[in-house]
């Protein structure tokens, strides 16, 4: 029985993940769950699995979970959600936390010496250089969940890093593929929230629509798979069948194909190194019919391009870029700000950054807050 | 340094294999060399890699390579070729030989110990079980050359035969690709000879051309994976990149891919487990564009139908199934019969056969004798 604590398990990828476990019972038990302010569905989530530990955001909101569940431990804040990560007695976290609140509790989890099944891109983008030196301490697994990296993870197993000649990173383009920067001018927040692939939370959404996506996930890459940020190569392929490709020394590809459900890594993260037998959906390459590839617009969705300048750059430029897309693409959903707004202040935010390296934790987090202080005065 | 055996040294396989050899002089060595009755260039590549024994047709022709090439050992026919596969100082046969000539020197390498590249399909359609029972009891490798067969080889690499839901063995359609049985009927063997795709020998080009060859790989794929024919899938994919994909039972597709270079499955196997460096050709999506799939025309390429047939009856028929197109192919090429000739005789042919089970090589080569002799009255 492999006991998983979920962070964030009333998002898009935490629902999800419970909806493996019940369907394997016999292999999974969600030990831990926590949530922002989604507390209806977190209690119907803690009726059907009976957590252990169940953390919000609130204090009040934790008191009258409390008074609800009582066979339930709730706790509360950035506190709880520490304890859920490193102090819980379960196997492996899962962490579907949104943005860059999910740096910490990851570092602490692994420094507990537990596995990961990483979700939260901004751990990595964010943390790079210190997540990965603490796994490689503590000699924990960090196992991906996004749909490229767990496609590139698979592409890797019986092969060597080492023979890595390029990682061919597949983007859908999102839904405004093709379009110019005078068609991006006037686009609004829910023609950007219309993916045409996959179904996913709204700030990973609308990074899809800028392809800023693609770029924290080549900074991603980079750290996961210890490679220079130049032997990542993005493929627009609208299909989003090919997941990703690994390619190798002698000219040879591995690539990691499905339908669009995130179900297929999140399941290959929970019981890695095995697979599960499951009952979704397989391709049909005889309706699937036709794979196409496409070069990705750099000059037009320049998002993608500041990523790549950022990892190329190191240091706090990742954390930067992060900081100021999180912050940038919440005003944009509430309509404060245009789709262009968002790379033309990141570019910006950039531009004037003096940057730091070697970064710890709290350098980290301090440069993040610094970063979202000065856009949202 | 690893002594590699190659037998069938002047056809396309082997001379790729040679070119191999010839870029990682540190690594690899030829020992052996093998031909037919192609003299002159079997000379020139014994000047070049001076391998300790090399084999012939004829005793004629050995007399006059031994007055040539006082330095190598030069032995003749199908004795020659024995001794040349089990008797010799090498690391790994590599075994290039054209039809069932090739099933007795694998069986006898296998016997002696010997690791085995295998490009000769007929070794897998004739003598799959006897051969399967060989290498589990010698426990040496049996190494897939064909690129159908690497790529599914590949896509295993880290993942358990026993996950596997399906292989989807890619094919390329050949020439006739979309042609009706009334276009089939005066089709030329030089129209027939000209791939698409991949420049190999004669006899597989036309195989290419009636499917035949995708039947063989079924077959070969059936005992190379230990797994029921019925999991085997074609699908016909025209640019020949994705080489075959391995589905998993939750539904994750590995694939192998690459251009249409036998250089790079010749390569892995040599090299297996690790990768070489190479200088070849790398896959370039924004070129390549677009890929697609097929369901095959199993009732006008009749011949991939029979081996599914066969494989499926098991026992004798794919024996009698191979001896038959072998003979009729050559028939074919020498414009003695029609291209739909070819599929015709072979329904026919299968139809009247009383099957034999778990044959022994004896009993293989005699059905084999026994069936070319019918046909060749």
């Amino acid at each position: 029985m492999k006991k998983i604590a979920i962070l964030g398990s009333t998002g898009s990828i935490g629902t999800q993940t419970l909806d493996i476990i019940e369907e394997n019972p016999d292999r999974y038990q969600a030990a831990v769950l926590t949530c922002g302010n989604n507390i209806e569905l977190l209690g119907k989530q803690i009726e059907k699995h009976r957590p252990s530990l169940a953390v919000v955001m609130n204090e009040s909101d934790a008191a009258s979970m409390r008074k609800k569940y009582p066979h339930t431990e709730v706790l509360f804040g950035m506190e709880g959600l520490m304890t859920a990560a490193a102090e819980t007695d379960c196997d492996i976290v899962l962490n579907s936390l949104m943005g860059m609140l999910g740096l910490a509790p990851t570092y602490y989890a692994i420094k507990a010496g537990k596995d990961i099944a990483l979700a939260n891109k901004e751990t990595l983008v964010a943390g790079g250089e210190l997540i990965m030196d603490a796994v490689d301490d503590q000699k924990v697994r960090l196992l991906p969940v996004d749909s490229e990296h767990s496609a590139i993870f698979q592409a890797l197993q019986g092969n060597e890093q080492k023979d890595i000649n390029r990682i061919i990173l597949t983007a859908s383009g999102g839904p405004f593929r093709g379009y110019t920067i005078d068609q991006l001018e006037h686009v609004t927040s829910s023609q950007a929230l219309k993916h045409p692939n996959w179904k996913m939370g709204a700030k990973i959404t609308i990074d899809s629509a800028t392809m800023m996506n693609k770029g924290l996930e080549v900074i991603e890459a980079r750290w996961l798979f210890n490679i220079p940020p130049d032997t990542i190569e993005v493929t627009v392929h609208p299909q989003s069948i090919i997941h990703s490709m690994v390619e190798y020394v002698d000219h040879s590809i591995i690539a990691q194909l499905g339908v669009p459900d995130m179900r297929i890594p999140i399941s290959y993260a929970l019981s890695y190194p095995k697979r599960l037998d499951n009952p979704y959906e397989s391709v049909d390459f005889t309706k699937t019919g036709t794979l196409t590839f496409e070069t990705p617009d750099y000059n037009t969705f320049e998002c993608l391009t500041l990523a790549y300048e950022a990892v190329r750059e190191g240091g706090s430029y990742p954390v930067v870029l992060n900081a100021a897309n999180e912050v940038l693409v919440q005003q944009f959903l509430e309509d404060r700000i245009s789709f262009l707004d968002i790379q033309n202040t990141i570019k910006k935010v950039i531009e004037k950054h003096e940057p730091e390296y070697h970064l710890n934790l709290e350098t980290i987090l301090e440069i993040d807050r610094n970063v979202r202080g000065d856009l949202t005065l």
